[in-house]
């Protein structure tokens, strides 16, 4: 079946070049790439987090961009279902559709034909990732700050994900924007929360910024609240443009991709150039959740010591005061941007080491080898600890990932005996949580911490 | 404590002499009348069903309008605290406080004020209610029939709440707009399902209209969801308002509140000249109320006779099967508008006799002389009807009634034996499943049926 | 030939006795009352400034309001060619249509039923002007001040009328807007030229008011770049409207209706309750009129004597000045108003006395009686010259005034002899500079001045 | 003086990279180009045409971009006093700046730095072409063909520019939008008249797009009714913008300039691929022009044939007429691109050969060597021309060009005999009609017919 989709939102004009290169034909092999982010935006709402069954299950579908006379059209052949309402699409799906087009091109063209971008260097990446985020309409100028950046599991409980929803809509209430890696669970509720809040405002500029990179969006497709997407291209540009837009962040419960995401920023709010940095950092959850905090925290204070818990405040059962938190420090944060000239919509003048920055490729070899002893400056600890993590998301759900683990089974984590310990333990709470993987399938770990 | 609010949405002007009748010393008493509607739209959400209690608990309340350079101001004086959040109140509500100002103001003074206008003449009742539509902005021109009314009870349980929110999501997803009386339950459930829906479909031509009265206001507050509230002068032109502006009616489960809006729009379409209104309406709840709408059926069938069940379909467990009937039903609504010059936005062309216009003052002795005998026309005995079930909404809820109950004890409803013993069934259903009064209270009825 | 015109701009909806009234056929006579200003608005643009010819040649023109699905439209019948481009009639014409149908109701209708409304009453002329203009949308809360209402003739030398475009286009360029009396010379020039100075800064809310009254918008129908258009009822509240929504007026040269309007301004100033209002009257021209203006100051100065002349300014040949004197003067405006707690759009504490709220009806009897005396407080004065003045407009220019001179010749004109030399000359000037009537015609004097 | 300037329009943001590269100090030359085009803008509305002179009258002038907390501000050192209104910068010339500042970035960095673009290939040229038009916010889809390109002389007599109004506002009631080189004279004066005739119509999606080109920016500066401006890198990819975007070609009256714009659309109209391309292209002028129009006619039929005729109707004094004839061919132009696929936006589908896309850089040698003989191809003969033509634009009004005439006396043009003497006597008209240069100071020929 063939369905042709008209653009909305971003994206309506390419050049004939640019379509050319989309082709299924065309050399550079771009058309797999977008094909596959197209059919994940498709599968907006769907329960899966399993990025190789979601491919798997639509082998026959195709995406082409034709010219016509009113700018261009996407023909969809054999699209998902679910993503239209009478056979009609729905147009949350439909604007994400020219999203995941305008950022393909833009990174994969126009990026990518540059001959002075130099991706090793530090500062070369920062512009890059202002650069794709600029492209794509994210960074309003002239808005004071509201942007509040929310991380958590896409597999978490019902009561936690109510506690979300209410999160949300105070933030909502205090028209504060919302930002999270843009699929289900805690990257949904707060936006369902918000988009209440906001209502009962009639606060119309609200935000529902979804940030997603090619490797994880089949596992975590946009929820269609999501009214911004961005496909970021790889996971630490993904992390960079959240600590920059962010203007607070709240954590909630969630398994290997959250604890990723608390190191990353904590590895960098230690840095000594980010000491006046006035970002607030809210862990919360309802009072069941109390205990999964306190595990966190004590595995933080373990690794990277006292002073790394100075960065964040846990919340307990509190979603008015979360709220509050967040709202209270958007005078600092703005003070802060005015005294140092620097721009509301993006933080250029945090600090951000290259060891944050340069791409981890979650091979068996590179997580072996992985530097996990104590010896060591608590920030490169975070930035190891960072890769760890985030190699294990790659093997619990993305299609790479689980591939690699069926070819050559877990991969080994070695490191200090006492942090191997603390690791064994919080990644054992997690699986027994059902933080790993979605419910309804049993979790066989793709990870196996080194015998001692 | 006072408080400034400015105006938000409409009513932003006045002019001297409308500020001088408003004042609590004013003659003509519009004060209590404008001060009791100020109150119950700052209890927005609040959980109680009770006018009565509801303006007791705020005798201190007070509320002042004063002109301004930039138009005019309320001063409120201890004001509900739940109306704000962090000491602001709630946009919502501010402009729920504007839109009484300025129904309050049409309907006293510019419309009490014309020496032609005889509230006796169908014509007159007719245009009346256009009248204070249009000065509230609610008929838009130019738009095509989108408008669902959707009717049920203010105390229905978690199941048929969340189904209402459901079929919400369905008509939100369709673009299809919806219309309630703007209280808690079955009227609230509808919109915040729909606001999901339109958020999906970008939709931003979001309407959530709620029409209320002042009797009923204090006990059903508009929910914040609500983005246009109406306040009609009584209970009769407010029904007359939902039906003239419906292009599709949605009925869930409720008590006699539901009833009486059932009644009444079967006594309307019954009438011959509404013989090819291609009005939709739709009964529908979870599989669990099925025998609710068995026992509704049934009284219909056997008071008004088999032909009134022709003008409703039954749809159980459906949500996207309800939505897609009344939205498949709009191009029949939108021809025979078109084909009969009547407006979209206002059926004139719907014919309603003035047993159905006329005001019925609920007192012991009308309740106790109400003509319910089965000799008569089923349109006349649906009128009748619908009197003793609205009797009973005011003796449950409204502060008038509830004060009568208490001085004079319960109303007698007296008629055909036959008659009575279903209505009797009936009512005690409602009370046995919670229909009457929000739960946590004990129900002790304000009606008896007369022994026979 | 029949045409049809969809509404644009206010008023989409009537009831159905609202449209009933409007008909030709109607008891009440509205209907030539509507159907003469409604050829007046599609008279855009002519050249012509003789009420009666232009209503005589169009006897066959007729106008019907029919109600359409959409809301209403109009069914014109032999309408000007001129108010069409290729078969279409041109959008601010089709706006202007409905802001006619929009008063002419709203006056006639809902103020004309008002059993409260005592039209001899001060206060209540005054709440009835405020609630035509805000009917209309013209009081728009919340703008800080920045209306200019420029008076001057509607006959004026090309010099003369480029000088008001450049004024104008300064005033545009300091984003004032612009009201004036809405027909061609100095009511149209001010508007061109601020429409070009509100281009160049991309000032959006740029308003060209026309304000208009029954018996003179025939011959001064409304150019199309006003893009708001009041009539009020007759020429008195015309004037009070003017003066309450001003917040600087400039004057240009002009005849007997520029001299009525500068004499009810200053009448109105010289109140000493009006002593502290702040609002800036600039008479200005270009170096070509120095001469008008030293004979308008003189008569003035002869007449109220030399306190009349410090409420205005002589601005020559300096259009930036005359700008900038008038935006100068906005913050005192502003100022003024806050302290009073008055509406930046409504001056609310402007006191006018009933002998310029009054209206004056220009028979040949009134004309003969006016009390031109110099023994009377030059308040007094002012008043009664200005309904002299009144007077002459009529009879040059208004359907009703001219037919009267046609059957009794000109009006006497009589009072104090040095006051009467003084007016002949005046006048006389205004003949020479042919500012009674558009050039093209001889001009035969409409007045006589008594011999004494 | 300094100011300081916020971003109105368009770039709101730059990256700290390329901030770098528009300062003074950095290497690549950015910055004259930036400074000199800017510049340019600030004189929007100046009195003269020379290149040089203006360039040479604000040497202290500086333009320097900061960064800021609510996006980049401009800092302006002795900026021409005229741009400013009461020391505030007009908000038109306020958003030119930034539309300067967005081509500059986009032509200069992301473009330059493309390693894949090949400025010889002329696939790459017309995609660039497009893609500074589609980055400027220029090609807006799905509107119907509506763009009206004027081309004609800065240098116009009052009657010719009053006409050039006229046509514009006949344009502006039809719903045109207007697209010129956007300096003064026949650039500005269609314009002018549009934004009346759109006033006229309430029509608010009105552009008065200016493409321009850094040489000639100084000369023509965008007049601020200009409310859409792009500066192409070059004249001849203005040229290829001009005619791409264009859906029809009005031509007044004009010098060297207007007919090196001639030629170029006739040459690529008479190219075999364009045959049925239905461009409609009309001459028009007052008929004080009508030998004007003659003189033009005979020279194109003399050098490009009777055939070349066929592609444009002359039209003397009737603007109706003018406009009628352009509105009436956008639904040819309508049908041609949605039977081709082909944008409404963009007209990729007109074949340009690239003789006449690749940049001419006017050199003595090069105008020297210009094959100018009746032995060719029409259309090569027009591209030969158009260079010509080209040069002496250059020569008049450009300050590269002025600076070699004034180093190397006039160019030499040589070719056919016949050819010659025509061309003499035409370019001797045009000095004599005053079209070379604005009236006021004597015309010095930049050139000189060879001798046979």
């Amino acid at each position: 079946m063939i369905t042709h989709i008209s653009p909305a939102g971003s994206m309506d004009l390419l050049s004939q070049l640019e379509v050319e290169r989309l082709k299924n034909t065309a050399a550079g092999g771009l058309y797999q790439l977008y094909r596959n982010c197209t059919l994940a935006v498709l599968n907006s709402g769907s329960h899966t987090d399993n990025s190789k069954e979601l491919l798997e299950q639509y082998l026959s579908f195709d995406v082409n961009v034709v010219r016509r006379e009113r700018g261009i059209k996407l023909e969809l052949t054999n699209a998902p279902e679910h993503a239209f309402v009478d056979g009609e699409i729905i147009k949350g799906i439909q604007e994400h559709l020219f999203s995941v087009l305008r950022d393909i091109v833009y990174v994969n063209m126009h990026l990518a034909d540059s001959q002075r971008l130099n991706l090793t260097n530090s500062t070369h990446i920062t512009n890059l990732v202002f650069g794709i985020l600029r492209n794509a309409g994210t960074l309003i100028p002239g808005i004071e700050p509201n942007l509040v950046v929310c991380w958590g599991g896409h597999s978490i409980n019902p009561v936690e994900y109510q506690y979300t929803r209410e999160v949300g809509s105070e933030l909502g209430l205090r028209e504060l924007n919302i930002c999270t890696g843009c699929g289900p669970g805690a990257m949904e509720g707060p936006m369902k929360g918000a988009a209440i809040g906001h209502a009962k405002q009639r606060y119309y500029d609200h935000r529902y910024l979804g940030l997603t990179e090619p490797s994880i969006i089949a596992a975590e497709p946009p929820n269609p609240i999501v009214n911004e997407l961005v496909i970021m291209p790889d996971i630490e540009k993904r992390l960079e443009a959240f600590v920059r837009i962010a203007h607070g962040i709240i954590i909630f419960p969630g398994g290997p991709g959250t604890a990723e995401e608390l190191l990353y920023i904590l590895g960098i709010m230690m840095h000594p150039e980010n000491a006046d940095q006035p970002l607030p950092i809210i862990l919360t959850g309802p009072k069941e959740s109390e205990r999964y905090f306190h595990s966190i925290d004590t595995f933080i204070r373990d690794t990277l010591g006292e002073q790394a818990c100075k960065y964040y405040q846990i919340v307990i059962d509190d979603p008015a005061m979360a709220a509050r938190l967040v709202k209270g420090s958007m005078p600092a944060v703005r003070e802060h941007r005015k005294a140092n000239g620097d721009a509301y919509s993006y933080n250029w003048s945090l600090k951000i080491e290259p060891e944050f920055q340069l791409p981890f490729d979650p091979t068996h070899e590179n997580m072996a080898s992985l530097d996990l002893n104590l010896n060591q400056r608590p920030e490169n600890l975070a930035a190891n600890l960072r890769q760890a993590f985030s190699g294990i998301v790659a093997g619990n759900v993305k299609a790479e990932g689980i591939r690699e683990i069926e070819r050559k089974g877990p991969f080994i984590i070695d490191g200090d005996r006492e942090l191997m310990k603390k690791m064994d333990q919080l990644l054992g709470d997690f699986v027994q949580q059902q933080r790993m993987k979605l419910p309804g399938s049993e979790y066989v770990p793709c990870y196996k911490i080194a015998n001692h």
